[in-house]
């Protein structure tokens, strides 16, 4: 693997593969070993058009446990701000010597871009990209749904026969995105769920289920896994919500839902969370609840990447 | 030792504890070994919801001169200005399996709020909340005084009998609490000296002399120790002083205070200051003056923190 | 060397020695050693008052390829908007035990002020000051040069005979500055071009042709090296011209006068660049442009700098 950019362009095996070295990578850290030499004088860029913390410091824990030297290049303050262009940051970074640039940016398909350029030699690994993918979150995902259902036997297994359901504002959502076609690929199935205005249009050709009506799909079609997507006001808004009850009313996993769920049915959200919103507090607290596994797999899982990417076919590709 | 959030918490034997430990770590410096072993493979989170560079570096030196990795999380354009609560940021951190978070927070107590949680198990490191505490600066503050007036033979010392006049805006002062506790455990007499409008309510009941009028503190209770603590031009005002040439004649340390101190007196302030308004220039660079120390000192007893927190109480905690 | 404050006060032999350890850092570089323990337990530490994210970066990555820790120190959000001296930065920077402080400053003169005061011992490195100088700039320019010119037999020569045309806002430019006392150290003849408006006042008697006309001086005095600077918009408008069409007519490298250079001269730009209005992206991208070189280099030459002036004389002044 050179590039991670989508999950779209993820085979089951090399997807399998990754959430097994996941399971590496976390089984070292269960052991205390908080620091491998792994990619020790390897260069890791952050490279974020878009403010993330929580993503940039999940990549960054992850390289330097790994022993990568880390720099952070926010693009607010920089040569960005004075009209450089992508090709001269990426050719800047190439010249610096960077081994794996990690990105988000506001614009679908930039890091694609970067990948089939020959600007830069450097693994690209895509971040979040404008409303198209979010590859390591999927991952993450994935990882955590297998841990749950499948605990220690889950090296190797994929999530064939796992009952997806996604909620929320599907339209804006690359975590939705990513997340559909990674857990196809695995067998799941996946219905989206939110209202009319915040569903793409064209989702009916996607291999998803769709539906717009969450207590319905709840009782008939009741999922092992349900993922609460974070709501933006000003997007609730455009949705045509008179305010913010009303939006957590029907599209909100309350305690009423909550409760109706399967006592082996999990309830996930990639932060950070609305609590309130389109998630109670005792829904986010509860024992179904994965929000702080996903993050530490979250860790688990990019060191995984950047292993592949950097240790794995960096002898290949040299 | 799991935190340290306050030094009203400190007991006697910690607290001398800590400051000898500062000083093996200053030794160290001293030997020109700049980088110890000891916490190789741990993280250190800054996490600072207000500014402060000065801190900040310092806790970054400290924990980076002791090995361990530093995350530094400004909640600035962060999760947080998306609506992120403290309990997530927390989980978030404990997720990533942080080792100690430094925290500075505008809202009083929330550094013990964390320590309270079942959040997250790293230790926390109080680095300035609200008007509450700022623990490591009264440390830095104690040390810099054990070694002006006990020299080589600082190691178990306390400063018993030893006057400190801190002098300005008590009523915000976070350093003035943290200092009043800290060198009362420690022995001292503390004076707190300034207008009536930045004094707090109910300081009577505090263990402090309280006076508002500094020359006759100056010449009645003549400090072994005077501290000039910052004012800021908005509270300036808010204590109704007409212009800072006015706030300056009444409180500031200017020349004639200066010459009026006994030689062996030694000024301090914990910076960063305002030359000319509460010290005057010649005070700030004169040989009394500690200002310099102070910051050198902030690093050892970081470090000194760090190290009681992550190398010594981690093995029996885990 | 102490530090390294401009290119004016650099004598050939000193310049000569940097520029060949920098070749010496690009061949460990070219053997994938990504990592030298030169510098491990030394301190640096980026002092920019005004941002520069590939400046400082560029630094950053050179420091850590030498293992030092490195510590970013941005001005915005720090002390420094309290009101806090650069004096008293320094001393706050001295107390922390900085070995390098790679200084960028919006007044020309702040990092001699640095060199010259006793507040700080480390070794002051201009990364920008001002419109006075940018001295690793130049380096790194002077030693893509010789590079391109030199090939494999560079170590050790100069630039005698060499004519370098450097185009454009020569009046606010520090990288014109520094490049005209390098090089003409080096033997270069230089040929400043440009606008009459942005031309600085006092220009002849600097030790450079001075021409108004691009195109005259590309056919009368055809250069081995072209150095297109950036222009910023507010000083184009300043310079009273109606549009960046106009500019770039009368003062950018397009694709014509690029045909005419001659086939072994070579194009040059400090980045970011403005493609389209300075420079034409097909001379950009040309066989001819350094740009990319230019990066790369200086990484190479900051790491002889920081080398020079942690390892090699901090023997002698210690």
């Amino acid at each position: 693997m050179r590039h991670l950019l989508s999950t779209a362009q993820l085979d089951r095996d090399t997807a399998i593969e990754l959430l097994d070295i996941a399971e590496t990578m976390a089984d070292v850290a269960d052991r205390e070993v908080k620091k491998l030499p792994t990619l020790r004088g390897k260069t890791v860029v952050n490279l974020f058009y878009e403010d993330s913390t929580r993503t940039r410091i999940s990549f960054e824990a992850a390289a330097k446990r790994l022993s990568a030297d880390v720099i952070n290049f926010s693009a607010k303050g920089s040569s960005v701000s004075k009209g450089e262009s992508l090709k001269d940051t990426a050719q800047t970074l190439q010249a610096m010597d960077a081994d794996a640039v990690v990105i988000r940016h506001s614009a679908s398909g930039a890091p694609q871009v970067l990948a089939d350029s020959n600007w830069i030699s450097a693994g690209i690994v895509n971040a979040g990209d404008g409303t198209h993918e979010h590859p390591t979150q999927a991952l993450l995902d994935a990882f955590t749904m297998r841990r749950r259902l499948h605990g220690s036997a889950s090296r190797g297994r994929d999530l064939d026969g796992v009952q997806v359901t996604i909620v929320g504002d599907i339209l804006h959502s690359r975590v939705a995105r990513s997340n559909l076609w990674l857990l196809t690929t695995l067998g799941a199935s996946v219905t989206f769920v939110g209202p009319a205005t915040l569903m793409p249009v064209g989702v009916d050709s996607w291999p998803a289920t769709v539906s717009y009506d969450l207590d319905d799909t709840l009782r008939n079609n009741p999922p092992d896994v349900l993922m609460m997507l974070r709501i933006q006001s000003e997007r609730m808004n455009a949705a045509f919500f008179p305010n913010e009850r009303e939006y957590s009313r029907q599209w909100g996993l309350g305690d009423e839902r909550l409760a109706a769920l399967g006592p082996d049915s999990i309830v996930m959200h990639p932060g950070p969370m609305n609590r309130g919103l389109e998630i109670s507090a005792a829904a986010a607290d509860s024992p179904q609840s994965t929000v702080r596994e996903q993050v530490a797999n979250g860790v688990s899982v990019r060191m995984a990447v950047l292993y592949l990417l950097l240790s794995g076919e960096r002898e290949v590709r040299l």
